[in-house]
């Protein structure tokens, strides 16, 4: 039915706690006033969920699409190694969303805004004819001249990577086959449903220099190139050393090295760094029982990554192996 | 066809010009990071406009599209009193969009944010079988504790109002009409088309202390009411005071106030003072040739609006366009 009342919905969608004090004015003015902490750099980033293209009604909850879409912006922020504090919301209403899915929908945000002490700060909400759509902006913080960008990969350096990747496209599979409600994959459910932004291992790899990073938004090859890009050197991957939760090795180690290389949304960090820097992480992250795993090295090139398997080097490409084109 | 190579369409759409020194990170990584200046407090907004619901291709230009998108942000963070510095799209991109239309669109805005010195920071471009929908995310800045809020209305305030009114309505009904060759209605479809946010009006505003303010997005009477309800007063607006343009008098008055008063997408800036600061804020405005008229005072009440129109007095209400009803 979409919504009747815009100004009663936008009541029902605002903060109910109190906010952050760096608010000066909040929701329900032209525009929000927030102040920036002292030798502070602002982080900003906007993602976009289409229904019918990022997501299904039959796979997601309100409450997931909600999630999701702010942790996707959240993930970027942490590939940054910034702190997320505020965030925008557009939605764009078709008529066939009933009122009560979203709120649903808000109230998933929120939840993950709790985890992170993120206040809502405004938006727009408008209707349409066509799906549902809705694109969150994150603001975020990070200690002046502390981003980590993904253009600072050096010859030399260890390619890492956090927790287990390929859970989320496994996830899916899960969903959309019959599944489901095998506890076993519920693990991989919820990473599809309700990733969690790695901020706390960004926050850690600020810490250092020469560090370059990126999300797992698009799958390990993809963001691997891109770095590789940026950057100007050749990344080399050891697929011995891709990390793999148990839970989907049950679908066989091809599958879930597809899945890992090419299925995307994991929301984990890629990164870059010196060998003495990765001794160093290595030491702080298990200190704080935080996954991460070296997965290859970076050399002399120009912009392309590659896969080891044993003696065998295929070149990454964005959506498959070279040899499948 | 919507859009072949998004990388490649990417390129096409990012600053040509060099950027601003603010800028750390620029477009290109997950996220973008900018330093603010001392003492500046953060300006945030975010507008969202949907094919078929805030514009028709038959009367609006890609550039056109483009162009007003990012000037209805630009106008909100100029009714806090703020210099607009960065901003974000996200596009939502239909198959019967052809790519150079895409970029036209792109275009529109970067005219407008060259007009600004505003940089391109970020966004997101995704597919859809819906509609066109461009979701912008301004930032801007302005000096700690000086931006103006719509809740500072106090009883004996004079109500003010920047440049003319209606005007954009009235060029809608003439693009929608068949008078749209005849060049004495040009200045009333640029506006529609292309509407000036009142940066600089918004400038000279936040010198002063006690100043409310909001933009002309919905009307007269919606903004109205708006600061009448955050402020918790009665606002009174004479009628015969509403500044209105020689053209849309071609159109009889009674349209014209019509317009004026419930057509919206002026942005042009109505705001509260007192009496002492409104004397100042007058000289100010003409030594710069900006328009700014008084059209009303502010009483003791409970947040409402009204018109008077000689001994008559009417109450104003939201009949502006809203797009649930």
């Amino acid at each position: 039915m979409g919504i009747k009342d815009e100004f009663a919905f936008i009541q029902k969608i605002s903060p109910k706690r109190s906010s952050s004090q760096d608010i000066i004015v909040g929701i329900g003015d032209d525009a929000a006033i927030v102040r920036p902490n002292i030798n502070t750099d602002i982080i900003a980033c906007k993602d976009t969920m289409v229904e019918g293209v990022h997501f299904k009604r039959e796979t997601m909850s309100p409450y997931h699409i909600g999630y999701k879409a702010l942790a996707a912006n959240i993930s970027d922020i942490a590939a940054m190694g910034g702190i997320p504090t505020f965030y925008l919301v557009s939605i764009v209403i078709p008529p066939s969303w009933e009122e009560d899915e979203l709120v649903e929908i808000y109230e998933g945000m929120e939840e993950l805004a709790g985890i992170h002490e993120m206040a809502l700060i405004g938006g727009d909400t408008v209707s349409t004819k066509g799906p549902l759509v809705v694109t969150v902006t994150v603001l975020g913080k990070v200690e002046q001249g502390k981003g980590l960008k993904r253009s600072d990969a050096k010859p030399g350096d260890v390619i890492f990577l956090t927790g287990t990747v390929g859970d989320s496209a496994a996830g899916l599979h899960i969903l959309l086959s019959d599944n489901t409600k095998d506890m076993k994959y519920d693990s991989l459910v919820r990473r599809h449903q309700q990733p969690l932004p790695q901020v706390e291992a960004g926050r850690m790899l600020a810490l250092f220099s020469s560090v370059s990073a990126n999300d797992i938004s698009d799958g390990v090859a993809s963001e691997a190139i891109e770095i590789a890009e940026a950057s100007g050197v050749k990344l080399i991957i050891d697929r011995y050393l891709l990390p793999l939760s148990k839970e989907i090795l049950t679908f066989g180690e091809e599958q879930a090295y597809k899945w890992a290389l090419f299925g995307g949304e994991d929301y984990e960090l890629i990164g870059t760094t010196s060998p003495e820097n990765w001794e160093q992480i290595e030491v702080a992250f298990n200190e704080k029982n935080l996954a991460i795993t070296k997965i290859g090295v970076v050399q002399k090139g120009t912009g392309k990554a590659f896969l080891q398997i044993g003696e065998e080097t295929l070149e990454l490409k964005k959506e498959g192996y070279n040899h499948f084109r």
